[in-house]
């Protein structure tokens, strides 16, 4: 694991780290901020930001602020890639197909399956690897996440309860198995078969399971997304039929873009901190 | 005016507008954050924002998250762009002069007098378009920058104190007569003639006529461009001669980026709003 970046933010540190992933079998970066507590080498606790489509770390590293929100509740927050990257990972002319497009998922198809594993890479390679270099408390680690984010976030806290103790997100794709995005990632990535697909729906995940939590969702009305891709009123009937407290905010006048997650964000560290206390 | 983009944002509108510019002779962007107070027609007082060498009114409003802070004190934030742009206006190899290196002054050599007339725009024009358009109160506008807008906001509030009523910096140029960035600047827009450089470098014009009020600056201990270019102690010096109250906060580890702006950005907001009050 090798720091390609380090600069003082908020009075801790914004990192970048860049090492060779097993389960991608790529070279990997992730960025991670590391308040003072931190770095004088406090174990805290921790949260894992997923981004949505076309983003890597760095998009809600430079756009949302996060170190502020981090600093203020001594937490570590985690920014980790949107998919493998490089000349020899299969790709996709869309923007909403591999490169940065991964769904967050462990792909079974070809060409995907090589390189795509991405869920393996965050509920076992990164924690394993944060945990080893980082005061990372194991047992405080929350996720949130924006758009395919978003339903990485919750997806992953669905089928890892034992290793995310908290979950938000932002404008995120609930129902992946009936919307355009998901249909043509989980298509791809997972095959024809449609009962695999289910695995990877939160809708689908928390009807099945439940959650032993509550859940904070933010969505802008103005957001050009939600009819089509988003569908929150899904997750909350969803939810409502599982029995699981689900805050579901809707924001009035905000769109799908980082001026919204900045908006909320400091809301979603304070959620987070209290349940991850 | 031409509104070409709008989102909310903590509350407020950020908003985008284009205007053709007397001044310039080009067509002009700049960015405004308004409070919901501004929305609903309450007068509010502003703090202009003056971006450093190769930004644009982009940086700022998403790197820094002023919204957050505007939005706290009932602010308008308004962010310029660094100089006239297209392809009938002059401009330069280097990422030091011309096209996203104005130094905020008025140019009087060719071939950049005929649009790099950005003294006149940012206090002439400007204001009386935000004035008539948006509700400033033109009796509260603070001035603040970074880097090359740091020295764009120091000699502009010290030429023009009936405009601006407080002024602060972010690792600013301070003494650029005495630096390359300035000297090739200077050169190029006001000639060889070092007695009209003196005009705009923040040293000389404080030591000639003072200022009545305080000034905030923060510096960071890790920025590349300190001892070369930015000089905050000859600032310090100038500003003891002339018996300025100048607050120089020296911050150990942060460097010259919006890691290091976002930081303080805060603290600039309050100082701008106790003195605005």
């Amino acid at each position: 694991m090798e720091q390609v970046f380090s600069t003082k933010c908020f009075g801790g540190e914004q990192r970048v780290y860049k090492h060779k992933s097993k389960a991608t079998g790529t070279d990997m970066e992730f960025a991670v901020f590391l308040p003072r507590a931190a770095l004088d080498g406090f174990v805290c606790p921790s949260l894992v930001y997923l981004s949505g489509l076309t983003c890597t770390w760095e998009n809600v590293t430079t756009k949302g602020l996060p170190q502020m929100h981090a600093a203020k509740h001594g937490m570590i927050f985690i920014a980790p890639d949107t998919s493998p990257r490089g000349e020899a990972v299969a790709n996709d002319d869309g923007y909403d197909l591999g490169q940065a497009a991964s769904f967050y998922l462990d792909a079974t198809q070809e060409p995907w399956a090589p390189h795509f594993q991405m869920e393996s890479y965050l509920t076992d390679e990164l924690p394993d690897l944060l945990i080893d270099a980082l005061p990372v408390d194991e047992d405080a680690i929350g996720i949130t996440g924006h758009s395919m984010g978003g339903h990485g976030a919750l997806t992953l806290a669905l089928r890892h309860p034992d290793l995310f103790h908290s979950v938000s997100a932002f404008a995120p794709i609930t129902n992946p198995v009936d919307c355009p995005w998901g249909q043509k990632a989980f298509n791809a990535y997972l095959g024809p078969d449609e009962s695999q697909w289910a695995q990877h729906d939160a809708c689908a995940l928390i009807k099945e399971q439940g959650w032993d939590g509550d859940i904070l969702i933010d969505q802008g009305l103005a957001d050009d997304f939600m009819s089509s891709q988003l569908k929150p009123w899904a997750f909350e009937a969803a939810c409502r039929e599982a029995g699981v407290d689900l805050t579901l905010r809707l924001q009035g006048g905000y769109d799908h873009s980082y001026y919204f997650i900045a908006s909320f964000l400091a809301d979603h560290f304070a959620w987070h901190a209290d349940r991850l206390e």
